[in-house]
């Protein structure tokens, strides 16, 4: 499957008083990409609440931290599916700055019922995606 | 009325690439404070949602920053109510290190309907309070 | 001196428990349109701190909540000086959604020496664009 | 060695539109923990970076999340060394509440200089606790 690339540029409020971003920070930048990849075909979010009643919540984190992101740098956050079952997906993740892979990782998504929160298959519209995506 | 106190240490989480805490994460410390104080009270914020129809929305917030805090701080947030209306609460509040003031505000909050978000009336268990605070 | 406009995305990241936009939030979207209001003109803030010795911070927040902002909401986030002394600017902000304003701020920036944070002149090269700005 | 307890409040910052706590921010509550697990020895993570020139950093981290934390729950985290090597430290931390874990995670940490951000063996002072906390 393809790589999808979203931009993502640092400001005051994503860094420490280390001088980098800050570590639980990443996982945002690495939510808008898989939002924004969705978006890419059409999928808004809230209307899979409302029209599907099914939620995207996140199972698994794995994340290494290679280099750290500073302050106004201009970030490439990608997202790739690498596996999809019938309730779940599993995205690789990675964001660089200039080519240069600062961080990594794989993470596990579960679709949810939006109300019971109980597991729910991945809505059709959201499967025919990922098939179109793996041909 | 008189003023309540809650302790707040800062944290990475809060600091930024300034060295110190970032200015929007002041407000954070001060909703820690409010809740505190209703929860000295008795008053569970959960509980006025789903047994009251009742949840607090800020309207507004004039905010002063006089002196920076910093990673490691232990700071005290302060909380008092300077005016209640029928629907709307004013609160004046401060944030001291070691009883020297860094920030300071003036925040309203409007009691809403928790499912119209309309205003709707302070409800009864809290206007006990505020009116045994003037006493 | 004319307005300048910074689209912003609302992410899950950005809302709360209420189903809204957590009310300290929109002060990282003000920042974030000033910060893009400044590399319009070419001036980076990191190039500011580390060639002037400068930074900016704020002194004071006056804000006006209107309306709430959803998730997944297109926000239009302007920037527009009123003001502009000899080492502080202010600022008349709003956040807007499709032409209604949700919400107004006035804020105040201090230009500050980097390492002692005492107050400096605001360097001569964002003081020219202040100028022009107002021509 | 012995596990050591921190208890979180959840508040409205910490939520998200889906009526939960925001996935990342289950590691700013591990990291209060981490921070006040080191307090509790009587270790300031400022008076490290000032004397011993020591800043840690994360290097990766292992998430699980089981059942979800709610708005205004009073919550258990968890830090307990399971490995230290000479310039890093391997953490196993767990989210609580009422008995009932809702989160896991593994946590790598590196001793880094805090000016040149390379490995530094981890302080003496840092060492001798983990040392007797071993035994």
């Amino acid at each position: 499957m393809s790589e999808f690339i979203w931009p993502v540029r640092v400001y005051y409020e994503d860094t420490d008083n280390g001088g980098v971003v800050y570590y639980a920070n990443y996982l945002k930048f690495m939510e808008r990409a898989r939002t924004e990849w969705l978006r890419s075909f059409g999928i808004e979010q809230d209307q899979l609440i409302a029209h599907e009643q099914v939620i995207f919540a996140v199972r698994s984190v794995k994340l290494d931290y290679l280099k750290p992101a500073k302050f106004n740098d201009l970030l490439q956050v990608s997202a790739q599916i690498i596996k999809c079952g019938g309730a779940s997906i599993i995205f690789e993740q990675g964001i660089s700055r200039d080519g240069e892979i600062l961080c990594q990782a794989e993470i596990k998504i579960a679709s949810l019922d939006a109300i019971t929160l109980m597991p729910r298959p991945i809505p059709d519209v959201v499967k025919t995606i990922l098939v179109e995506e793996k041909e």
